[in-house]
């Protein structure tokens, strides 16, 4: 195996073990094994999934929806555990996006210097 | 800085020295010092993205599109750098492909499992 897939591996460990992945899975624990927190978190979830998917599609949301998302929000975020969830996966997701950031360096060098080369 | 930051940084530099990563950055600095070799593929890569970018529109593509696309294709193909700067590029996307997929596991396992719980 090349020190490439070694190092994958070895960063998939690292994201195992990192504070906020530990997190994650801790809380979504606890909500899983918490029927009304974990009614209450799907329901959201659907709702802003399928929100998502009409903004993908170019549908327009109605205002009645905006604001039916908007109060689903508010109550899952009085919910500590749901509150808490929300806030460790933005954190997560940062996490990830600097990930990400990070390791297509070599190849953002070799494709923004060929569009320089462009101009 | 993390664990989780010095081994995406890790991994970085291992795709850096990467086999395929080093053919394709060699293979671009060819390319780009080569006139005909550039202007071809410059020609090449804007027609594909400009089709890609209908396709994700929605926009149909017509045949006459469709052939001249398959004839510059076959054309570029001719060009020994070209057609070995094709190949190193599939191969670094699979690498890609395969690191994305590794490092996503942990969240892979939460989310995996959260769906179970639906069912
Ligand atoms: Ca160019
Ligand atoms: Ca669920």
């Amino acid at each position: 195996m090349s020190k490439t897939y070694d190092k994958a591996h070895e960063l998939k460990q690292a994201l195992a073990e990192d504070a906020a992945f530990v997190q994650l899975q801790d809380l979504h624990k606890q909500i899983a094994a918490d029927d009304i927190a974990r009614k209450m978190f799907d329901n959201f979830r659907k709702l802003q999934m399928s929100l998502q998917q009409k903004q993908m599609q170019g549908m327009d949301i109605s205002p009645e929806e905006a604001e039916q998302a908007q109060k689903q929000f508010e109550l899952v975020s009085q919910h500590t555990l749901i509150s808490k969830l929300m806030e460790t996966e933005q954190q997560m997701s940062m996490i990830i996006a600097d990930v990400n950031k990070i390791i297509t360096e070599p190849l953002e060098e070799i494709y923004g210097h060929l569009a320089e080369e462009d101009e």
